[in-house]
């Protein structure tokens, strides 16, 4: 199972935490032999190398010159109780940039080569330690955005997506070994009575799509979505932006766009990771800026999943705001009534022309937070329309979690799976040969297979690991 | 030594890695009582409680609700055996941001404190664990933006500095224990001949001075330099910038500044990190943005520490080029003869005005590399010359490497020292008492000792760990 790019036994070193100045950094090493090259550049080597697994030894990491790197603590691994199963180590430094790419170029220098993306997971897989499915959890809870994602990542990495298919891929062999006895033995009419279990196989075929269904879910967890708060200037864009910023805890706090033209920031809608235009300040420059600004304001509004449209209450609708309110739009409009808590705001029902009696509108206020959470649940609901799976979502996003596909690729498998499963079935009622229909069922188990990597082919595996980061 | 704003009994938490996605996280606890902690919301709390010192854990994070928020690894330390001298932890998770702050606020729900600033390092040195220079050399290691100043970091981290201030202290202390026989018995004609060791002091002057002459360089590879690309367009700018970024190894790679008018990267000129700005570029926009560019870039300019003008040797020195280089500037300018790799490329001695012919110019291709190493050395000469260090720097930055200091209060204490050892030397010329030489001489080992942190007053312990990063 070795014939891909990667050369599996060598030593390899890579830096396993981000390269921004923070407290610690880790430089992971894994391979056998790894313990003996570290101990040539560590100012402990005995202490090192008689190292137990799963003990931690303190020291410096020194360069070939003798000159001191950094101080560390090194815990070492030894196979086969590690996550790769191979020897192994995490060298834990400080958390300079400067000071763990020399302890990575240090590593590099005593013989360790440099590791490939998913390069430890991919050992992980290869040596027994972990399945493809649980291997690519990996990846999606390191991706994950807002908690709820995490929490599904987390279920998937524990097994659950896994287990639910190992126990369907039972299923279909108890299924498969009753139709073997009747392919093997046709004459003997009371072993064969029923042999073909098509209510099993129906069942096998709903939990399949039921995890089918909860792709679209999960992907929104994934992958996120985008809205853009618009208005007028003064209708409160910036502060219905900080607003919905504070209602959940943001992972990243605001980050200045590339441009002067808008803020975006990182929100968590009810779990569905949210990219937040806050496009305000547009017409504080100068006009012919202006311009562009509400050309580029448009384009990122037309990319948007959901635009919220903001409206000062106590203004009032301006012709302006009516104009786009009764235009059709491609992103659904949320129209917000902001600026509730004010004395002179005015109330929804009076003064709204006929075109917008239909507009239903979301009073809140930025400066209170009343309505913001309201306002969340709204634009939740509509996301999860927007993937059809209201039903699926309905109950709290995802009520499978773990159970869920993580990717296109799992959701694949099974849309395979089940399309030969229904064609058993099909198949059996057409009376076709057994063996044929026993070459679905085969096909659906190979299919199911390749979720957890028991029949992956081999480009597969490489385009599954060469998407994770390096250090993993 | 416990009066400042920590509270430093308490088991406290902090994410101990940056918080972009990436293969692992460290989040890091301290404090008694902490393993029991943990092993509240902890798939395998007995494995845990029962942990010996500097072992590793495997299980499970699960939070109050009894869900599975990340699988880890727990590196278990045992007082007095760990960096703060407290029993304490390090959770070595996934490195997403969901992830690591899940992990971190449920160490927050079972009951760690957030830590403030420098807290650990705090607790390492109220618990004797480092002495107060050595604690600053972590914030200095992980600060660090060159191989140079991460390797000056490292030995002070090593004790350095502090082994130089103390054997400068011992000499002091001897000297002053001879001037103590001396007061205390007078009338001992034998004994107190030559008390007052004049030469001693000189000595010890000298050590303090030749380290209060390293903190310039040491400033600069601290605070680095900022140099700035100039010239015509089609000089070779951009050619030249990715140029002098391979001549050494960048830590961070290509950073697009806040605006459209520059590109800014960070460079390693023979061990000063500098900040290298590109002001290419201005000319391909149109005519009015290019008037704020320019504008712009002269701005910039201004504020560099060198300016690399370049020429182009295929076309020769242009007017603009001549009243660029004529002009006096308040950055110096190095003028690089650019592309001399060209077959057209225009000799050096030709045609130059007598207005340059004093001008010494660099020639370089920034294609094949040929006089980049030499420009590099020009800039680190100035930038040297700058700091007016040049005997000190000259044999490579700093030869005192880990003895110089890391830090202007480092620096301000050894001139105090100094300044009251001239005063005991001139006070026993002028014939003052021996109780006020005695007392000038005290007051230097007090200087001295707030270095190490012997004798230091508990608002510059807050200053000091206050500008240490979360999670130190």
């Amino acid at each position: 199972m070795k014939p891909w790019n990667y050369d599996l036994d060598s030593p390899i070193a890579a830096i396993a935490t981000a390269l921004v100045p923070s407290a610690l950094g880790i430089v992971r090493v894994s391979g056998a032999g790894s313990i003996q090259l570290i101990s040539a550049c560590f100012s402990r080597p005995k202490a090192l190398t008689s190292a137990l697994g799963n003990t931690v030894v303190y020291g410096w990491i020194i360069d070939q010159n003798g000159k001191r790197i950094d101080e560390v603590m090194i815990a070492v691994y030894r196979s086969p109780a590690s996550f790769t199963g191979e020897e192994s180590a995490e060298i834990i430094g400080h958390g300079g940039p400067a000071v763990v790419l020399a302890v990575y170029r240090t590593m590099l220098d005593a013989g360790f080569r440099s590791a490939s993306r998913g390069e430890f997971a991919l050992r992980a897989f290869t040596n027994g330690k972990t399945d493809l499915a649980r291997a690519e959890a990996i990846r999606e809870i390191i991706d994950s955005r807002t908690d709820t994602a995490r929490d599904h990542a987390a279920e998937r990495l524990a097994g659950g997506l896994s287990q639910e298919i190992h126990s369907i891929k039972n299923m279909i062999v108890t299924s498969l070994a009753a139709l073997g006895v009747e392919i093997e033995y046709p004459e003997d009419e009371d072993t064969v009575k029923g042999a073909f279990d098509a209510q099993g196989l129906a069942r096998a075929c709903e939990r399949i799509q039921r995890m089918e269904d909860a792709w679209a879910a999960e992907k929104l967890l994934r992958d996120g979505a985008t809205v853009v708060l618009a208005g007028q200037t003064n209708a409160g864009k910036s502060s219905l932006f900080n607003s919905l910023l504070k209602e959940e805890r943001a992972i990243v706090s605001e980050i200045h766009g590339t441009t002067r033209d808008w803020l975006e920031s990182e929100a968590d809608f009810l779990g569905i990771p949210v990219r937040l235009y806050d496009t305000a300040g547009i017409r504080q420059t100068t006009d012919s800026i202006e311009a562009e600004g509400v050309g580029r304001t448009r384009s990122l509004a037309s990319q948007a999943d959901i635009i919220l449209y903001i409206i000062d209450s106590v203004a009032g609708i301006t012709d302006q705001d009516e104009k786009f309110l009764t235009e059709t739009h491609n992103p659904p409009i949320i129209p917000v009534w902001n600026k509730v808590d004010q004395k002179e705001s005015k109330p929804l029902t009076k003064k709204l022309s006929s075109s917008l009696s239909i507009v239903k509108f979301f009073p809140v206020s930025a400066h209170t937070g009343d309505g913001i959470r309201e306002l969340v649940e709204e634009a939740h609901a509509i996301l999860i329309g927007e993937n059809q799976q209201e039903s699926q979502m309905g109950a709290g996003i995802g009520g499978l979690r773990g159970q869920a596909p993580g990717s296109e690729r799992q959701k694949k498998a099974l849309s395979t799976a089940r399309a030969f499963l229904e064609h058993a079935c099909e198949a059996e009622q057409a009376g076709f040969p057994l063996d044929a229909i026993a070459q679905d069922m085969e096909d659906a188990i190979s299919a199911l297979g390749e979720i957890t990597g028991e029949t992956t082919a081999d480009d597969i595996l490489s385009a599954v690991f060469s998407s994770f980061c390096v250090g993993k």
